[in-house]
Formats: C-alpha cells, sequence, structure tokens
C-alpha cells in the first residue's frame, strides 16, 4: 500500500477512536517527506470548516509559514468535498491522490455529493436561500483593493 | 443601505488597509445581532482557507460552542467561493445575503468563477491534477464510523 495513504488512513482510524470528528484523514507530502497530518475534527473544535485537509492544510501553512503550498502534494482518504477541493485550489497544491469517492462517502451520510450536485446546478439548494444586496456598495472594497498598487497576491 | 452588509463592507475596508488580505467582509447574524465578523485574512495569517466567511464561521462557531449555526444568518460582501459556499452548507447557515458576484471577484483577478466552471465540468482543472489510489484501503475507516451507534452525527 502507498506509505502516504496509509498513514492517512491512520489518521482517519485515530479520529475514529478519538470521537473527534467523521472517518477521514488527510497527509500533507513535500520531496517525499511529510509535512503535516490531519484528521475530520469537526465534533473536537466545533468548527464546521475542520475537515481533514483544512486541518492537514492550515497546519502545512503554519508549519511552512506560507501560504503557498504549490511545491507540495495531498493524500486524502476520501474524494474531497467541494469545501476541501476549492482549500486545495487556494493553497495551489497541484497533486491529489483520493481513496475513498463522493459517492462512498454519500453512502455512508455525508453530503458531498449534494453538494457538487448543487454546485453543478443538477439540484436546486434547498437548504441555503441566498439573495444578492447592496452590490454598489460591495464593490466599494474591490476598487480599492484594485487599485492598490503595494498589495501582496495570493 | 442593509445595516448587516454595511458592517461587512467595513470589515473588507478594514481589511485592506492592514494588508491582511483581500478585500472580503463577512457578519455572522442570530436573531437580528451580530454574532461574528470576519474579512480575509490569507496575507496575515498565511491561511489559504482564511476567506472572510470561513473566518467569520470559526468565530461563530467558537463563540456559541456548537457546529450548527442553522439558526444564524450570513452576510458575505461577494458571492461566495465555492469552498466558502460549502463551509456556509456545513454550517448548516441557511440563509445567505452577498453583495457582488463571482464575475465581479473574477474582474480583480480572483479565480472564483474559474473554481465554480471547474466544479460544474465546463472546463478541466488544468491546476491539479489527482488520482483515486487504495479506495480498498480507505474503506475501512468509512465502514468502522458507519457501525459506531454511538458516533455524534455532523
Amino acid at each position: 500500500m502507498n506509505n502516504f495513504m496509509e498513514i492517512a488512513v491512520q489518521e482517519a482510524l485515530k479520529g475514529i477512536r478519538k470521537k473527534e470528528g467523521g472517518p477521514f484523514g488527510a497527509v500533507i507530502v513535500k520531496d517525499g517527506e511529510i509535512i503535516s497530518v490531519g484528521n475530520n475534527q469537526v465534533i473536537l473544535t466545533n468548527d464546521p470548516t475542520a475537515h481533514a485537509e483544512i486541518v492537514a492544510i492550515r497546519r502545512a501553512s503554519e508549519k511552512l509559514g506560507r501560504f503557498d503550498l504549490s511545491d507540495c502534494e495531498i493524500y486524502t482518504t476520501c474524494e474531497p468535498c467541494p469545501m476541501c477541493y476549492s482549500a486545495i485550489h487556494w493553497a495551489k497544491i497541484p497533486i491529489m491522490y483520493y481513496g475513498a469517492s463522493r459517492d462512498d462517502a454519500a453512502e455512508i451520510g455525508f453530503d458531498d455529493k449534494y453538494l457538487y450536485d448543487v454546485l453543478q446546478g443538477l439540484i436546486t439548494d434547498e437548504k441555503l436561500m441566498s439573495k444578492q444586496i447592496e452590490r454598489s456598495e460591495c464593490l466599494i472594497p474591490f476598487k480599492l483593493y484594485d487599485e492598490d498598487q503595494e498589495k501582496k497576491l495570493y
């Protein structure tokens, strides 16, 4: 078995035993070495964003002191939900290995597939009502930011 | 102007002035009272997941001591990226008001629209190579979790 994925599975198992959250683990690797590990800690931390990949990304960023993880790879025991997929993108991680699929996650009761279907426009999100208001006022910070010649891009 | 959105805009402006990150702000409200505010802090914290909505959700969850924010609303100065949209979903927030659109964000250089297009299958994600490996081993934690009668759902 792939060594890094094996460690991700161990993280997932540890998280279940300690009742920290869902059955998910992730490992971030750079140059063949583990930078960080993470498991789902939604229950432990009361943070709904504390999915395994997000936990691992935050730890890797903290350890490396940068938000750009473009020299890293991520191993995750399950195909990331859209939140985590997008977080991997924002972290600029270019390579991802995943184990179980979104359908596997749906079978044990997780909404990953539902969310993908919503974002793909296949179904309407009946759980979230959204409405656009005050667009012109919200463009004021955009303009200020766009004109800032000294801003650090991310 | 809507009071809560006005505060979200002020958070965004404060974040730009302090060079904390992108021009985005968010406010979480419960029963007409502000529970938390957030602005993009990717630069300040070196955390690529520190978008305004995620920051506000983490603070609200910490303040209320629970991951379930189903009695809250969120005001955000920009249509959330898929990461934040999904985080709002995982936090079970049922009502969202947003100001600027994903197209407005694209115009000042942010990838929100790109990510939505990727997740909708409209374009291929050339920035992220993904590959499924070791599915059967990764299903072991799923099975253990699924059989745990005492697990706390989230």
